[in-house]
This record gives C-alpha cells, sequence and structure tokens, in this order.
C-alpha cells in the first residue's frame, strides 16, 4: 500500500509501498477514507519537536483520520468490516491516571498517530493498534468526519471547559476563524445564548465568522481590538476569550479584554509565552486555563452532532499524491476549511 | 388605589380601594404595568398554605409582576421614575446563609410577596421594600416581563442545574407542557445540544411543544410513555427528566424512563410524595433533584434573552376588574399561555 | 489450586481442586493474599440475583481480593512476579461511554468477578482478564488491602460526591457503621472539617464510631433520631445523610433529618423503595444521589491513604476453607470489621 | 473617640479625636476589640494605590477588624448591644451581579473600610453602614477574630476553589507561611489528605510551618526549590501551587513545579507580571486562578472553625497609640503571626 512517509526532517514527504500490517488481537486495519492536514504535521515534519518526541524516521504522517474497517484482530468487538470509523488520536497507555481518568490525550505514555513512532493516516491503509480508539461514525462520510477528530475535537473540548460561564448576558471572544475556530464559534452558539465577537485579520473570515453564527465581528487589521470590545459589551469586557492562535499579541490583548471574574483558555500554540498581570488577575478574579486535544468521549459527542446535521465542516480535498502540495497551500495560508487527503 | 384583595380563604377577591404607601429608605413604589397569574396563587387563596405560611387577612395577591417606577425612598440607587423593571419575588432576610449566598428565594425568613404577609401585584401599585428586588428591564413591555418573574424563572434555573449533562447524544424529558413548560423546551434548546421529549395530553399542547421547539412529542392519552421513549431513544432511556407536574403518576414514569446516571429534576408541586426504588438508584447513579423558583441573578439572565428576543412568551390578559374571571378561566385549563392583569 | 465455588444457589459453597489457567495478552494470573467476604456475596449466593444476572454454575465467588502476581501474558507491562496488588473489581468493555469516561464499575457490559461468569477471589489463584485492572500496593499487607476493594471504596466515591457540602458549620449523618460506614466516618473527616453524626444500634458500634472518628452518636435503640439530630443541630438539620443501610426506615429517618438544600446520598441496598416528599424537596432544593461502588483512580486514591497510614481496617480472617463458618458468622452479625479469606 | 487617621500619603498616621457617628437605619456602631495591621494598609498608606482608588483624605486606616456591637439603627435585626461580632470588609453595593451572586467582595462598586472612602478599625469605634456586614462570634475574644476577616479569610477562599483537586496521592505547595500562609496549611490540612510543602526562607517560619501541619518544609535560601519538589514527589511534581508571595520569583518556580492538570493559585500581590509557557500549558492543562479575599460566608465559616477550637492563630498585640511602632516593626519583619492594635 501507499503512505505519504517522512524520511527526514524538514524535507519533502515521500510516496512509499510499504507492507500492510495484519491486525492481531484488539487491533484493526482501516482503510482510509479521508486524513486531514494539520499545523502540527508541519511541525512535526519541519523537526521542531524531534527532542521533545524523538522518532525513528521513516513515519507516516497524519493524526486526523476517518476510514473503513478493513480488517479486525480476533479479540475485537463490535466492528465489522466496512463500518465508517473516526480515529481517536489520543492514544494513551490505558492505566496511568489519566487513561484512567477518561483522559488518554493526556496520558504520561502517548503514542500519538503520525506524530510519534506509530504511523499515521496520510495512507491507504492505517494500523490500529485498539478497536478502542475508533468511534463508529455509521452513515457518514469519512471525508467530513477526518477533521472532526482534530480541528472539531478541540475546541469542543475547550468550550465544554467554560459552558457554565456562557450565559445570557455574557460575551465570548474567539480569536481565529481558521481550523479551528469556526468549530469553537459553532459550539459557542449550540451550548449557550453567549454573544460571540469573532476576531478575523481579512474579509473572508470575517465571511465565515458570520456563517458559522458569530454575533459581532472585529478585523483587527483596521481595528483596535480591546476599543472595539469596549464598545460593543458597553465597557463590561468580556466573560470568556477563546485564544486559538495564542500569540503573544493575541494573549495580550484577550487578557485587556476581560471582564471581572473572566476566564481566557489556551488553545492555541503559536506564541512562546505571555505576561501576565498579578495584581489585575488577583483584584479580578481572572483565570488562564490550557485544554488539550479531546477525549473519546468528546468525540464521540462531537460526532453525534455531525450526524444530527448541526455542525458544518467546510474541506479543500486533494489526492494522497498531492501531498506535497495540500502542505505547500496550507502554509501559504491558501486553504478555506480543512485541507484533507483522499487515498 | 385599587387592589385585588384576598379578605377570608376560599372567598372570591374583592376589589378595595387603599392607600398607597409612600416609599422610605431603599423602598419604591412602582405603577404595575402587568400581573401574572399563577397556580401557586389558587393554592394560597384556597387556604391550603394557611398553616405553614399564617397570614392575617387581607393580603393583595400577586407574586409575578412587573411595571414601572413610580418613586423612590431616599437611600435608593439607580432607579427613576418611569424606569421599567421586573420585581423578583423571592424576599429574602438579606443576612442569612442562602440571602448571602445569592439564593434569596431560599431564604431562611422569606417574605414572599402576594403569598405572605406582604401585598402583591394585583393591583395598580406595588410597594417594594428594597430597589434591591428590582430588576431593569428598559424597553420591554411589562406584560412580556411579568410572567417571566416565575414561570419564566423556575425551569430557567432547574435546566442551569442540569446543564451540564445536556450533551449532543442526550434525551431530555420534559412532563408538562403549559405555562413553565414552554420556557423549559426553550431554555434546552438554548442552552444544549439536547434531544427534547416532550409528554402532553393534548393536541393545542402538542403544537405548542412543537412550536417551543420539542424535537418528539408524546401524547399521553395515545401512548404509553415509556414504550414511546424506549422506540425514540433506542431503548437507552433518557438523560434528564424535567417534572414540572410532579403527580405521582408522572414521577413513577420519570424515574422508569432514566437512563443510567440520569436525573430527575422536580419542579412542579401537584404531587404529595413518590417512591424511590433504592436498588436502581445505587446500581444505576439516579439522582433527583428539587429546584425552587430561581434568584435574582438567574431573574436577571432571564430579562436578558428575552431583550435579545429569544423567548416566545404567550400571554392571556384580563383587566383587573376581571380577576375572577381570569382565575376561573385558569381553573378550568381555559388559559393558553400565562394569564396577566393589566391594572 | 482450590478454590471455593457455588454449584447451586442457596446450596453451601464446594472446595474444589481445579485448573490454574495460563494468562496471556494482556492477562494476570495473581496468588490471592486475601479475599474479603461480603453482604452481596451472600445475596448472589442465594440466588437473589439469577434473574437480573444469569450464570452458569459454578463459579468461584469473591470481588474483594488483592495478592501477588503469580503469571503475566505477554503484553502486560509494569508488572512482575510477586508484585503486591489489589484487584479492581468492576471489570468494564473498556469502551462503553462509561468505561471511556473513568467510570468502568458502571459499565454498560460488566463481567464483576465472583458476581457473574468471571471466577472470583475465593481461591489460591485468580485470573484477571487485564492488567488495567489491577492497582499496586507495594509493600504493604494483602489482608488490609483486600477490604478497600469494595467497602473501603464504596464510601469513598459516596464521599467524594458531596464533598463540596462539607464545610465547617456542617452536620453530616451517617447510618449504618459495618464494613463500609466505619470507613465513611474516616473519609468525612479525612476530606472535611463537618460534624459527623453516626446513628448505631448497639454499644459495641458506637465505640467504634467514636474511634472512627464520629463527633456524635445516636443509638436508635433508645433514642428518636429526628430528636436526637434536632437537638444537636440546634434544630437545624443535617446538611448530609449517607445511608449504608438505605431500608426502609433509615431513608424515611434521613429525609426528615435533612437541613434546607441538602442532599441524601444512597450508598446501601438493604430496601427496596422509599417516599420522597414532593412538596418539601422542591421548597427545600433537596436532592437524593445514588452511589455505586468506586472507580479504578478512586481505588487508588484509598490505597494511598493505606500507604500513608491514613485509614484503620479492622479485619476478622479466616483460612479457605473455613469459608463456610465465615460466611455463617457474617449472616448472624458476629463479625467485628470485615471477614477476609487467607487461602 | 480615638483614631488613627491618614491626613498625606507616605506620612505617619495621627491619632485624632474624632465625633462619633450615630447609627440610623440598618447601620451600626462597634467598640473595636481588635484590628489586624496588613500589608495592604502599608500599601494604601504608601499612596501606591492613590491612583486607582482616589480617595479624600483624612481617613482611618484598618479593614480587619473585630469588637463589640455598641449601637444599633432602628432597622437591625438579630443584634444587641454587646454582641461580639467580626466585620465583613468586602462591603458591597448589594445588588450589582456580584453582590447578587454572593461574592460581595467582587462588588462593581465597592466601599472597603479603612482602604476606600470608608473609615477603618483603627479606632475606638468603627461605623458599619449595615448589619448586613457583622458576622456574629458569641463567646470569641475580638483579638483572634480580627485576623481572621482578612488573613485567615483570604487563603480560606483560595483553598476551596481547587479543594476538588485536593486528594490523596496529591502534593500541594505553598510559597510563604505569613499571615495568610499559615491558614492555608491548616486549611489544607483540614478539608483534604493533600501532601503538603510549605516553602519558606527562615528558620523561624520553617518551624511555623512545622506547627500548623506541614508535611514537608523547603528553605529556598539553601535549597534549589523546583529540584527540591522534585525530590519530595518522586519527578510528578505538584498538584496544586498556592502563592501567597506572587513574586516573579515565587511564579516563575511555582510553574515550574507544576504536574499536568496541575494549577496555581495567585492569592499574593507582590509582584507585578509572570510568563506563562503556551505551548506547556496547552499540553499540560494548566490553569492559573485569581483569587480576591473571601466572600460573607466564606468569613461564617472560618469564624465557625475558630469556634470549634479548629485554627491556631498567632497575634502580636499593640496599643492604638502603638500604631506607629507595630507598622515598623511589620514593615521590618518582626512580626510573629499578625499585628493586632486593641484600642
Amino acid at each position: 500500500m501507499k503512505a505519504a512517509r517522512l524520511h527526514n526532517y524538514g524535507e519533502p514527504l515521500q510516496l512509499d509501498e510499504v507492507d500492510l500490517l495484519k491486525p492481531k488481537g484488539a487491533s484493526v486495519v482501516i482503510r482510509v477514507g479521508a486524513a486531514g492536514i494539520c499545523h502540527s504535521d508541519i511541525h512535526f515534519m519541519h523537526g521542531e519537536w524531534q527532542k521533545a518526541i524523538p522518532v525513528k524516521l521513516p513515519v507516516t504522517i497524519g493524526h486526523e483520520t476517518a476510514g473503513y474497517v478493513e480488517e479486525v484482530g480476533e479479540s475485537v468487538r463490535g466492528l465489522v468490516k466496512g463500518d465508517v470509523v473516526a480515529v481517536f488520536g489520543g492514544w494513551g497507555c490505558g492505566v496511568c491516571q489519566f487513561c484512567k481518568g477518561g483522559d488518554e490525550q493526556l496520558c504520561n505514555s502517548p503514542r500519538w498517530p503520525g506524530l510519534s513512532q506509530s504511523d499515521g493516516g496520510y495512507a491507504e491503509y492505517m494500523y490500529v493498534p485498539s478497536y478502542r480508539f475508533l468511534v463508529k461514525a455509521s452513515g457518514l462520510d469519512p471525508k467530513y468526519i477526518a477533521p472532526l477528530t482534530d480541528a472539531g475535537l478541540t475546541p469542543y473540548r475547550a468550550v465544554k471547559k467554560v459552558r457554565h460561564m456562557l450565559n445570557p448576558n455574557s460575551f465570548t471572544l474567539v480569536f481565529g476563524v481558521g481550523g479551528l475556530g469556526s468549530y469553537a464559534i459553532q459550539y459557542l452558539k449550540l451550548f449557550s445564548p453567549t454573544n460571540v465577537i469573532a476576531v478575523v485579520r481579512d474579509e473572508p473570515k470575517a465571511k465565515l465568522a458570520k456563517e458559522m453564527g458569530s454575533d459581532y465581528i472585529i478585523n483587527s487589521k483596521n481595528e483596535d481590538v480591546v476599543s472595539s470590545v469596549n464598545k460593543i459589551t458597553g465597557n463590561q469586557g468580556v466573560n470568556v476569550v477563546f485564544d486559538i492562535v495564542a500569540s503573544k499579541d493575541t494573549l495580550d490583548v484577550g487578557i485587556a479584554c476581560l471582564k471581572k471574574s473572566g476566564a481566557l483558555v489556551l488553545v492555541g500554540l503559536m506564541g512562546s509565552s505571555f505576561n501576565i498581570p498579578v495584581v489585575e488577575s488577583v483584584i479580578n478574579e481572572y483565570s488562564v486555563i490550557g485544554s488539550l486535544w479531546g477525549n473519546y468521549n468528546e468525540l464521540t459527542e462531537v460526532i453525534s452532532l455531525a450526524r444530527a446535521n448541526k455542525l458544518k465542516t467546510v474541506v479543500n480535498p486533494f489526492k494522497l499524491d498531492e501531498v506535497e502540495k495540500a502542505i505547500e497551500n496550507l502554509e501559504s495560508g491558501k486553504i478555506q476549511g480543512r485541507a484533507i487527503l483522499i487515498p
């Protein structure tokens, strides 16, 4: 079978012919229906994480995968050939306190496919070590499911962490309306009557934010974000900031927009660090909350939103052998919605 | 001024001419714009609560009031003549643990207007002992605000108590689609993507439930509720039951419809008691949660939903001197939405 | 190896010589160090649950087991021969929403050892299908660990469910100071400064309750519980009731002792059902909360309390071939603390 | 009566003879039993906050006061002359969302006595605008109660914010064992079985930390905090950091000590700002939580701990006319426990 593999950090992927593993025990081989391309893949391929996560190359990239069950190991239950499935990517050890607590993506010894030693989904087939990492998505098209396993899942967990703060007279600020942010806006509206303010940097994103349900749009190219937020909220500030970008700029502005007892939720990974003002944070009881990917049950919930036709997902499909072109387009900001590979 | 007062339990109200009190200190006199008529008023007037809440008659009925500020005491802040206000009815002492915790409606020594020694809103004017019991509703029509202070507020608190359980693949059962239930359905949809199943007993209520956003309707006149719930949920049962009726019948059925780890929220006051099965409740980790009225901040949130045009309120207006006719219509089930008095 | 097996409901256990299974894959064989004897075992052996949980006999009894790793399957990680381990008994499927959420004891298709088709711990050796059901207890004596896997675990989860309610000026009522209740009292004191009132029926239990840290003791043989609670609490009532007995009597009294916004936690399984008063539950915002056993992480926490010498565990040891005598003593109320089998 | 008043920022207080106000309405005059001296008083007197909180001088300092009811206004309920009371200092407007939610210390338009235009407790008598700001402390000595209203209250709220994280196998790091930190340690032990590690800078503080119940002590003069934490926790890190100092140093070290999913609670006000690493915070789901003073119910709970003899309070008493000496001692680090004025 064909697989797009990384042989050396910083070099293009190679489309290799590799052997297909045979599943045994609890493992499953799936035929890839679609594999999402994520900014994390690019960080990984550039070698930015090689110290933190040492990997023996070559390895197949891709942690956002959906497809069809091809073959199952002898102890797999509840799945048969042809079933549509999403691959939950936060593969955990199953026994540490985080796995046992239901947050496998926080596992103490994780094996994330396509981002560690385990091969990912930029391939015709993918080997998944346990059927416990698959979520059924019967009747759905893998094309629209693959992006849900990360781009759709990450903001879902983040929104649920502060769901109790999203009340009728509240305001919520979303920085970044790309792959993740467009879901964030949708979840905010599905889970609350909060008033959403999206911060964008161009007109197409402004249009997208509007379509996803944002009540207000601030274009940070033309407008000062803090002043605009003050105008919209009557100088109250916002209850919650979702920072999908998390660069130094957005974070400083985000804190400055917070209302008393407000929360800033960190989702993005762009910046290296940012400053928190101590006295203001105490006096106003601010909180800053990191949120990582999502867990298995959360993915199940996201997929059930898709099944109920409550989620809009925009995809930009490429063939597997166009992988390098897809990556270039993503890097140069030409992708609308999520770039996906269809083997 | 005119006030509809109860002189003897079980007798009709009398339209008396009474003196208007002059506000001093923190107190406020409001000109009543609308006063909702509630089943609780009827219980009170029939004398059902005279042992629990001893009152020296006559007293003016009415705990669901909205109107206009007429005159303010010298220490009132932030209000001027003409301001539209809703009267928060759970008047607390301000110093017990419940008042200090923000739940004045649970106060250890409450004075609920129209249901205790304090005069209520079935009158041309109403004396409110503190401006801290008034919520601003600028720009809104008291007619649509009065019902929010109880019928609209009570299910709001109840829904927020279990908001964290209302997830995409969940089901929620609502018993009773009258004054309170129609709001319950709306809040469930505003605060979550849960699938709502309403249980009604006639076609007009079925139609109303549909309009309010219910996904499924069960008419308990023709259908067995448990079987219908099993069919709708694929034998899973429901995550949450809101029992607005809370009669012995609905409660037993409600418990029987629960899914593992489900909750039954008690809002209604019809029944005297019901049976909880011990082994099932432990094995399935059921919970039963009582919910009383709502607090001041919750009322503020409800009113801000109304301001944002996110709430449908159906009213059935009567003049103040038609109060007895209005009560008769309510008792005989002829009211659609909420009966209100317009002085 | 020897195993105490049930061949027919209602008949004594037989001490059979059975083959020892060889572990493969993720499974582990442990040499039993101690096996607790629980009232649930007796219910099971009497056939009370044969309709709810159909089992093909014979089966080895025992769901409260600790011991030493004897042999491990080829994919087991982190365990070697001789390691002291506790067996977590709530064996789940690993993939349903409850397992994935960290509450395997609530699994939709559970296999509880000794209480279903899977053999339990009344034996020299026990086969455990996955090392993910074992908790390390290095350096501890299995004798004091076995009771923690159920008697010690169940009240732990129950106490943590209402931990946020256990504040300095609160009162907590515990019904039943036997195997579970003595832990409940200890956890209440370890996790809060609440004032504990234990209800007992004889002097030895009163003494035990005192030793475990109870602040007040009510002997329900001589005293009216409600009056005594009123005296102790200055007529306020209690914030939380833990009903470890959960008979009709204790439950009715429990509800009658609750303070406004109080909670009754159901842990015991004695009664069949009880009455909840509707109006009182709404007006006072009572809640009733079922709690089942505990999950893996909770067991880990309980064991770390034992390791830190913060838990008192009283055991009453019997040899494996004395199993029938041990059961008789438990049934006739002669056991102090927890009866355990030492093979 | 005598009052220690600030006439000009940066100058010594003057002991003035001022008129005693007569209480009316809901207000109360108390005879001061003791007034705590806090670092915040010094910040205020130095004029550090004069831009943030403009005040027309002179004003009487002191926001930590307990004493005896001297005279009550005509609408005061539940208090008579001679009652021992603590003054809750977070005087709120009573009607904003924070006051109505029970967190008056977060009020949108606060009047903190001794730190704003309202006179505080460095005086023989103090005027309190509402009996709703007094907590009964019958039978207790004002000397030990005054420090509880801020030094004792602030860490109480902070500990309760993360109470659910303080489990048996957890570690909690406390920076600063002075006025507030010694209470923090006590609350941690009263509310949980967490393992407390105190960071101190000298031997007397090490001794104090031990007495208060700290399980481990790190002296940051001799030891590297991160290495010592790693040694104590077996390289796991700590679940919670309470930073009572909150200087740039302690905060950076605090973040570096956190375990995955850990929280840093900000209580102190020393530093101006600190850096949060973005990627680590997301990957590890860290949170940073600001906590301000405490609310009325929390003060009630703290006082009930004192009544139950569960709190150790060390005071260093001075006469009212020794106020400048007391302040000098505090500034030069010579105070053990809390400095208090006894008029």
